[in-house]
């Protein structure tokens, strides 16, 4: 459930009046690991009840914890708990499990040095961009998002081609869990490393993001409010195209401008 | 530094144009804890520069890891580290300080149960609320912004009193590090509890900014975007009011109608 009613008091100037709005959901849920007859909480997330086993599978593999789809066994899903069973891998120590326990990707790391992700190679040349494709993704993806998103609450995350085809949206109160549920989708179908593709994010592009998409090696990353500093940095080091402010006919392009009109 | 200059690449329609843009920093700050002798990481988080002693005691104390004044002592400060020595506390259990290293305050507590915040008490009666002074609200806190925010990445957090005059304003590139940034520097001005208070948000209203404001026992949070459902429920739970959609003249009033009109 993605949005549930809930009664307000709508003011306007200074009149009252009883009304009905939606609100975006938002609870706690537990991600698990269980192998070799072990099982261990790993981390707690606020998330939008829906894409469950997509998003613990996905933050399990923008963490890197897991590599490769054999390497996920199986997925049993409780009302606000996910258990994924690793295969062929121990589970973390007890240490590294706090130590990544963030759905930030960020806060909990135990060192400074631990913050960047170790990708499993650069995102490789990616597709030649034309601007009138990038115009057109948030309108695309906020079309996509019409349809859910009574609420005004939820950021969205979308995968598109080239060409602009949308291949994939994910919806959630948390920015970094859109992400995470579009990439563990795309992980599950065995569809990673997306080395052609563009990610779209109705948002800001925070150094969190960047790292996700660096782990999925999406070559592109399109935001439509402001990237921060850091996610610049760390795009330019991954080899990256950062897009910001893409909206109203313009955008800015951060680094990797090679990629640019082919 | 809250922003840095950029060189990009503008594209407006099929036209490129060198321009340079201004970003918001984000920078990792570890939060190191010091009681007896012994000396301890605790946590880090991604931040904008600026207020990080302010940040650092905010997020313990909307933490729950100190309560008074007394028990902060001595505060360091590096480049990117804030360490801060506990008086009369040892610091917490190893698995604790983990457990609670997410500057979300959500994601790495390791069971449901830990999620909820236990406030010193109930935010009181609180104000009265004048709608025409809820209106003025998120003006009020943009023209502060507007001074600091060039680069469209940053969210602010205000609080102000019942006749709608500005106490204080801190913006970071983490929603959460904005309202902890404000509930630490109230901290170290021994200005809390904030019983006759209103916390107005940039941005939307998380379970995770109720829970601080709570800790706060301030009493009115009032949200320019949309709250979510578990915001609702913890603010109805600690007898809060919650106002969503604060803009144009219009509120949604989620909870706490009483202190509305007097």
């Amino acid at each position: 459930m993605r949005a549930a009613p809930a009664p307000v008091v709508q003011v306007r100037g200074r009149a009252l009046a009883s009304a009905e709005d939606r609100l975006a959901v938002e609870a706690p849920l537990e991600i698990r690991l269980r192998a070799d007859g072990e099982e261990r909480s790993l981390s707690i997330t606020m998330r939008t009840p829906g894409e469950d086993r997509e998003l613990a599978v996905g933050f399990l593999f923008t963490e890197g914890l897991v590599r490769d789809r054999a390497e996920v066994g199986e997925i049993t899903e409780g009302e606000d708990t996910v258990t994924i069973e690793l295969v062929g891998r121990p589970l973390p120590a007890r240490d590294r499990s706090f130590a990544i326990t963030s759905a930030c990707g960020v806060c909990g790391k135990d060192s400074l040095a631990s913050l960047r992700a170790i990708p499993a190679g650069p995102p490789g040349p990616g597709p030649a961009l034309d601007p009138e494709v990038i115009h057109r993704l948030p309108l695309t993806l906020r079309s996509a998002q019409a349809t859910f998103d009574t609420t005004g609450g939820l950021h969205a995350a979308g995968l598109f081609d080239a060409r602009g085809e949308r291949l994939l949206v994910r919806e959630d109160v948390g920015r970094h869990n859109a992400v995470d549920k579009l990439i563990g989708a795309r992980f599950l179908a065995g569809a990673l490393p997306a080395l052609d593709q563009i990610l779209v994010v109705s948002g800001r592009a925070s150094f969190e993001l960047v790292q996700k998409a660096l782990m999925a090696r999406i070559p592109v990353l399109a935001a439509v409010g402001a990237p921060s500093s850091l996610a610049v940095t760390l795009a330019e080091e991954g080899g990256m195209t950062l897009l910001g402010f893409v909206r109203d006919q313009r955008f800015n392009v951060y680094c990797g401008h090679g990629r640019l009109d082919g």
